[in-house]
């Protein structure tokens, strides 16, 4: 009994349960827990999403909402619903996962929905509508357990269970002064534990990690992860609380901001959605290609400069395509690291300046032993020594370029405040084509002729 | 007052006391956190961090070292320091944190750092040190708060504190009956908020995931992630608990799982190191390269069997560099996005075979847009409208392929069980290389000759 296993049968299980009658549907989807049919949500058509909503009781459809990815659109399930059981939905949410969920409809949805909701959670929702969604602000929910700090350990108890009747998860007790500014925060364990006559002051630990805000979702999700804790805080300027960030959360963003990584640095726009269809794709695509046809050109022009030498060793365009690709292969992988690198940790200007130096020495051994291959590949199919060192020389230096470009530039980008992901494999190889070509055909041009 | 905001000054201000006596360092250590002083700590050398660790409590030292990224290599310091300080260290250490870093050592030096320990403690390591680092089991703690089915509100809570005087950070309690047999979880909210004759099996939670301690990293993440939970608990086929595995081990597996993804996906070993040295990394992408050139000496042997068109028409390897290099960095922005596609959710039959359709339509508009751009370029450069056309369905031909073979490739890979991100950059642009070159250079002796 492995609970909640979601083996490949419960797809064609549900999608078989699709045929039934409302009130057959609606027994089978009691055996699913929600997070289990907002997974199954992914691999159906739209329409059967809404029947299945509509089936479903406000509390569990409101918890597959929440637990939907974005690109299932959960939005529109919302928005073609009765709207008496759209406002029980909207209101038995998060305010924070509400907040997602709305910002993705036009102005006028938006309106119509929190016009429905109660004056109090509408406002609510309307102030984290705005903070930029890559923020602490766009992240926190508004919800969270506070205490007094003059409290005694009874008092303190029975307000918290008082406020944890709505509040239902909480890993963390705030604690402010009189004055409602922030003092740092107690565990429930803590508390349970003190003497009977104890108070909150005791007991509090001011020394915290807090965020406010406009702090960007990275820097959130790195204190979370530096210091182990369950949620961080989010102060005003007078330290007043506005809510929490959960480890949740943070999960999330890790997941968005690695996809992110990886598109950027492959030339593929950050906001192409990976489930978006073939309009948006090349949408996201195309202008990174043109930007990389303009590089094409630039290397082509190289090589239409030697094209008197192409001419008399024709041979050289297959040697030409080996150092070229090569030398884009090994600046990706120098690329691939110090991005990576670059957003793990903060670099010094010295742990900079020796992970460039340490590029320069790999590329220079991989180039030399590769190039030697291509040496004794020349010796033997083209029986020409000084064919082949040109190859050794030019296969060597590219790879020097590569390491020392594919390391240099992401670097140079963070220096200058940039996001050195947009480094991406497009740009690098533009250096390692064109200077490979050069080092190629100039030496060819110089010692074959 | 921003508590732990690590700014840029601190590494030069620490660097800087270095230079003071043991006395002063100690007194300006005492104003860091444990976490902020492992960050310090990367960029010093080996033998200041030997220093400051053998100048901090047992404490403090214990903490630095469970933060000290793997890169650091904490287990040099502790193989290095005073064997009493050192089991003292050990001892303080969480077991996982323990076994972590002592997993790094030879097994020799495991053995001295495991004799000088309690057998209790020796053989709860050892038992970690046998599971997989990538599993459930390898990342479990073996600490946690456990009790009994039957206990009453009131010694429930007392068995609770008593059980917390060893174990500081707890999320859940998990719950056992009689025979030691997992039945769930309760939290501490749930039973303060009890009545005070209720048994902690009325509060008990039963439908909860967990794992086995073979269960891969991945998955684990996967069901913290998707059910919002502090903790997991890990447990044996007898149904008894093991261990438990926190949100905090998971943010550390979903960073390393994501380095691995780009590492891999641009063709370096997933075992290199960040911040290793050339040899590591030398080792780590040589042997990518040379797979590299094999698959360049195939793509340059169709380039070899145009030599007579080349010669003819030099100006064909100019564009020939277009063709390859934009084949090969669409093939790149569509593996990408597919790659992390199947690494986020579970694709059916259905969703791959439309996700490489749809990486067809991508590749025949930007192919034909790019296409176009390049055959204007031919009839004003080169004054040929065939040779335009030949670049024109080249440049379409090798695009759609690109799509095709970067969805395509990864999906089948997944299909048959092995890891899509072992379809590296470097493998997909074969494809693009050999079918470029064929397009153009094949319908270029047709056609131009």
């Amino acid at each position: 009994m492995q609970f909640f296993d979601l083996d490949k049968t419960d797809v064609p299980k549900l999608k078989a349960a699709l045929q039934a009658d409302d009130e057959a549907l609606k027994v089978i989807l009691s055996e699913y827990h929600a997070s289990e049919i907002a997974i199954l949500f992914e691999s159906i058509h739209q329409d059967d999403r809404q029947r299945i909503i509509n089936l479903l009781d406000v509390e569990i459809a409101s918890e597959v909402i929440s637990e939907m990815h974005e690109e299932a659109h959960p939005e529109e399930l919302l928005l073609k619903m009765h709207p008496d059981k759209r406002t029980e939905i909207v209101e038995e949410l998060d305010y924070d996962d509400a907040t997602d969920i709305i910002s993705q409809l036009e102005e006028h949805e938006q309106k119509e929905i929190l016009g429905d909701l109660s004056e109090d959670d509408a406002s609510n929702i309307r102030q984290l509508l705005s903070y930029d969604e890559d923020t602490a602000g766009g992240l926190m929910n508004t919800e969270f357990i506070k205490i007094n700090l003059n409290l005694t350990k009874k008092d303190a108890i029975d307000e918290i269970i008082r406020q944890s009747e709505e509040i239902e998860e909480f890993y963390t007790i705030f604690v402010v002064n009189d004055f409602n500014i922030f003092q740092g925060i107690v565990s429930l364990k803590d508390i349970i534990k003190a003497k009977g006559n104890a108070k909150i002051t005791e007991l509090v630990k001011a020394d915290v990690a807090w965020v406010t805000p406009d702090t960007d979702q990275e820097e959130v999700a790195k204190l979370i992860s530096q210091y182990n804790i369950t949620s961080i805080p989010v102060l005003d300027e007078q330290m007043h609380l506005l809510g929490r960030v959960t480890f949740d959360d943070v999960i999330d963003v890790l997941e968005d901001e690695n996809t992110e990584d990886i598109l950027k640095i492959s030339g593929v726009s950050e906001d192409e959605e990976l489930s978006g269809n073939w309009v948006e794709a090349v949408k996201s695509r195309l202008p990174w290609l043109v930007i990389n046809l303009a590089t094409a050109f630039l290397a082509s022009s190289v090589v239409r400069y030697f094209e008197p030498t192409l001419e008399k060793i024709a041979v050289l365009s297959a040697y030409m395509t080996i150092i070229a690709g090569m030398g884009g292969n090994a600046a990706t992988q120098a690329l691939a690291v110090t991005v990576r690198r670059i957003s793990l940790y903060d670099l010094t200007d010295n742990q900079a300046y020796r992970t460039v130096l340490k590029e320069f020495t790999v590329g220079l051994i991989n180039g030399a032993v590769t190039g030697l291959i291509v040496f004794i590949f020349a010796l033997v199919f083209d029986a020409n020594p000084m064919l082949g060192f040109v190859i050794f020389m030019a296969m060597t230096g590219n790879l020097v370029i590569a390491g020392v470009t594919g390391a240099g530039i992401p670097l140079i980008l963070k220096r200058v405040g940039i996001d050195p992901a947009i480094a991406s494999s497009i740009i690098i190889t533009t250096f390692t084509d064109v200077f490979g070509f050069l080092l190629l055909l100039g030496m060819a041009s110089k010692l074959l002729l």
